[in-house]
């Protein structure tokens, strides 16, 4: 069954999912790179950025898990890019270079309309400007049974959250502290929204924890969101 | 040498220090007992509390740290008892029986004149209402060369943070989350104050985390506190 996932999003003690100060040049803020050192070392990374065999451990199995089943990706306008406001052009391409690591539709939350943008490698960046559950439901007909994955930033994912839209997360707890940046719980009751810790694992870099939303918890409609 | 120390103190993932709502019956607020869990099985705690062996793993190795050398103990007024404003009478006599596990002076943060309270074992409650600097310097004269530990809550905490007279603090992160309660982590930039982690181990009940205020990073004076 299609589940709405959130996975192998790094938070750090502090509760910061990326850090301050986001640019072209720091595209995770500052110190966000700290978050995913439990990442970067495997292989799953290393197979797509880096030049080494990588490792094999817990915390690549969580990475492999992340890219499991999923037919389709939702994002921030931030995590597609530094750009705010109207496109000014069309020049902005996303982080990732010319084959972005997705390979399916990905549905870029935005207030600006722009074409889609066919990458190398299956990768399709649709900018979707009717709100999140507008995302959602063409990412679910897009992923045509598969997971919908939502990819951050926190902003994203805490609006979700807040819909009960999300079915399960896995998050990698860092052991860093940001003292700033963009907060994933800040403001949020968790439990109230009908979600609870389920698992949890810890590598020498990280503390998975796996959440999932009760049985029953679902989804408010959206007449609740007013 | 003498340091201020925070140790053994559970975060939520969501980074409350304990839950909503305390009352006589709830110490650690509405759920705050499951930040505890790594604890509750230790040699350290059966030993002070429980009718079993107890474990002596990772989380006993921290709670029998957490006591070492300490010299004296600093709690917020919340940790000491659910009595709000001005003490009606000498009847609550903290959460602990009467042998408290602190056997050593023990400074309560108030607002509210009372008389030392001594109990069995060695600890005295001493209630000072001069503020944090006045009980750090009374308790490090009671410690007489050994540690002060700041016990909490985490308001007290926050404050000590605040000011940089923490040394070093140990962090258990439960993998919980609690919705609401009371923060450690919201509106403070402990990399600005000038803490970073030094350490970290996790058990299969917690990520244990080492924090210690960088070389260099004083205490601020008080006149830049104003």
């Amino acid at each position: 069954m299609s589940r709405v996932r959130v996975a192998a999003f790094s938070v750090s003690l502090d509760g910061y999912g990326a850090g301050p100060d986001q640019s072209e040049s720091q595209p995770l803020g500052a110190g966000g790179e700290s978050l995913h050192e439990w990442m970067f070392p495997t292989r799953t990374f290393q197979r797509l950025y880096g030049d080494k065999e990588g490792t094999t451990g817990i915390d690549d199995q969580f990475a492999v898990r992340s890219f499991d089943n999923v037919g389709a990706w939702i994002l921030g306008r931030n995590m597609f890019g530094p750009v705010r406001g109207p496109w000014p052009d069309e020049r902005w391409r996303g982080w990732w270079g010319e084959e972005p690591p997705y390979h399916v539709p990905v549905f870029v939350l935005t207030h600006h309309e722009r074409p889609p943008l066919e990458m190398k490698g299956g990768t399709v960046f649709h900018f979707v400007t009717g709100g999140i559950r507008a995302a959602l439901d063409l990412a679910r007909d897009a992923a045509a049974g598969r997971d919908v994955r939502i990819g951050g930033g926190a902003a994203t994912i805490r609006q979700y959250l807040e819909a009960r839209l999300i079915d399960d997360l896995h998050l990698a707890v860092s052991p860093v502290l940001l003292g700033r940046g963009e907060p994933l719980f800040a403001g949020l009751d968790l439990p109230a929204l009908g979600y609870a810790p389920t698992e949890h694992v810890a590598s020498d870099k990280a503390l998975h924890v796996l959440i999932e939303r009760r049985q029953g918890g679902a989804a408010l409609p959206a007449d609740d969101l007013a």
